[in-house]
């Protein structure tokens, strides 16, 4: 089953979702009008066996789970409210695993702003554990940056270090929230779009482009992990570093320009010898 | 696992939220204040094999899967405004049987005014179908009903008919979120406290209590659904059904009196002869 094609089947008719609903499905994190405050908001899955290793320490586990899900509101420049959690665990977990995991879960979401105000635990007699976080947040005065605005001309950036993860940045990465938010303070509305990179840099591009352009990687200029080469790199995945196209590139540390939004060409994402590379990139179910 | 058990373990030192949690874990719904918006949040699973018949229809876990989280909008006498949606589903998962129950979520969650706006779709070699689905919602301008607030002298009130759920009512329910806001309008300030059954009424009902209070129903009293007697009325749960004490009983329709807050006993909630029956209903995990 394809993710996006089956998100994008279910959505397809969720265009008309009503006056309240300014950002809808298919962005990093939904965006809802109450009264004269805009709230951003989004959930995401951690299931043990595939997001993490079988064996990988509950404390990990926990902070993992969090993590990804507070990496969506970095790709949004928003800054943190709160979150939920749920829990299906197999009917023999062991009590004292599933404290320190929610344990650890509580202590992250609380240190990046977004405590856990509510959740739900669930057993079931198969399957692995896995958990849900919920996390809501609020826009930046100069608004949430969705993944739609590229333009023709913009350059292509990406911060921090990309491929490899796997090696050990995708249990200890940090959501990139202060730094997004120091981008958006320095571009303006010179930044036009964004979104974090879990799926692999290649696939993650694709995402910010749309009928007008197309968007060329330097692939040389791409700031390897250590263990990573250019091509790993474009596909590799679970980075939760951002991504964002921009006028020109912010004065900001650890941003590298990676290439450049380009008229529509008949792949989404090319190389700089004009190769779709496109399709590298994994399906983060 | 106990979930109260370890859900209270887990946020007892969550005391702490900030400022701008004014409800925190342990309600039906979580609230924060986000500039002058008070924002109600929470989140419910539905397991396949567990909550719903593996043989259920996939139009009825779609819908069933929103109803369970929009009670607890009710709950609360809130007002929906949004929801997500997560799936994990076994690899070899119908694509058709999984749009179904996506496409009768989202109808019934814009039928009830809680559009679905994000959510995250993700695969499991093994384990059971399992949904989320996250509510955001808005208190009424008389703000929102907590479980905390009961009061000795309160008349016991329940809406609808209780008991024998299983037979079909805990597919077909509807979220009682209009009929909350009826008490809640009836009753202002003399609504003390409130809750949905869905662990069974002597549970749900010991939620209702605390140090200075315990329930005591008059089990004669409680309307029943065909084939629910007293007894089992009291454990059965999946109702769905809005249990809440007042000063008075409030004018509206589809509401009946089981019963008195009295100052706190050995037992959190007894019946007519003084028998504990706390303990009786499920743990909904």
């Amino acid at each position: 089953m394809g993710e996006f094609a089956l998100l994008n089947s279910i959505y397809e008719a969720s265009k008309e979702l009503g006056e309240h609903v300014s950002i809808g499905p298919g962005d990093d994190m939904g965006e809802i009008i109450v009264g004269n405050q805009r709230i951003l908001l989004a959930v995401d899955q951690l299931i043990v066996g595939r997001h993490v290793e079988l064996d990988e320490t509950p404390e990990n586990i926990g902070r993992k789970a969090i993590a990804r899900s507070f990496s969506d509101i970095a790709a949004m420049c928003g800054t943190p409210i709160c979150s939920l959690m749920t829990a299906c665990m197999p009917t023999d977990t062991d009590d004292d695993w599933a404290m320190r995991v929610f344990s650890s879960a509580k202590a992250h979401a609380e240190r990046w702003n977004g405590p856990i105000i509510g959740g739900d635990i669930a057993t079931s007699q198969r399957g692995p554990a896995m958990f849900t976080v919920t996390v809501m947040a609020k826009p930046s005065t100069l608004g949430a940056v969705s993944r739609c605005g590229a333009q023709v001309g913009d350059v292509v950036c990406v911060t921090g270090e990309i491929g490899n993860s796997i090696a050990s940045h995708h249990i200890t990465f940090e959501p990139r929230i202060t730094l997004a938010q120091d981008i958006q303070q320095a571009l303006g509305s010179d930044l036009h779009s964004m979104i974090d990179i879990s799926d692999g840099l290649a696939q993650d591009a694709s995402h910010l482009t749309n009928d007008e352009c197309s968007i060329q990687l330097n692939t040389e200029t791409i700031p390897l992990r250590e263990g990573a080469s250019p091509d790993t790199a474009l596909s590799d995945g679970e980075d939760y570093e951002l991504l964002f196209t921009c006028a020109t590139p912010p004065d900001v540390d650890d941003v590298t320009v990676i290439g450049t939004v380009v008229p529509r060409a008949s792949a989404s994402v090319v190389n700089e010898n004009g190769d779709d590379v496109s399709m590298k990139g994994w399906e983060h179910t």
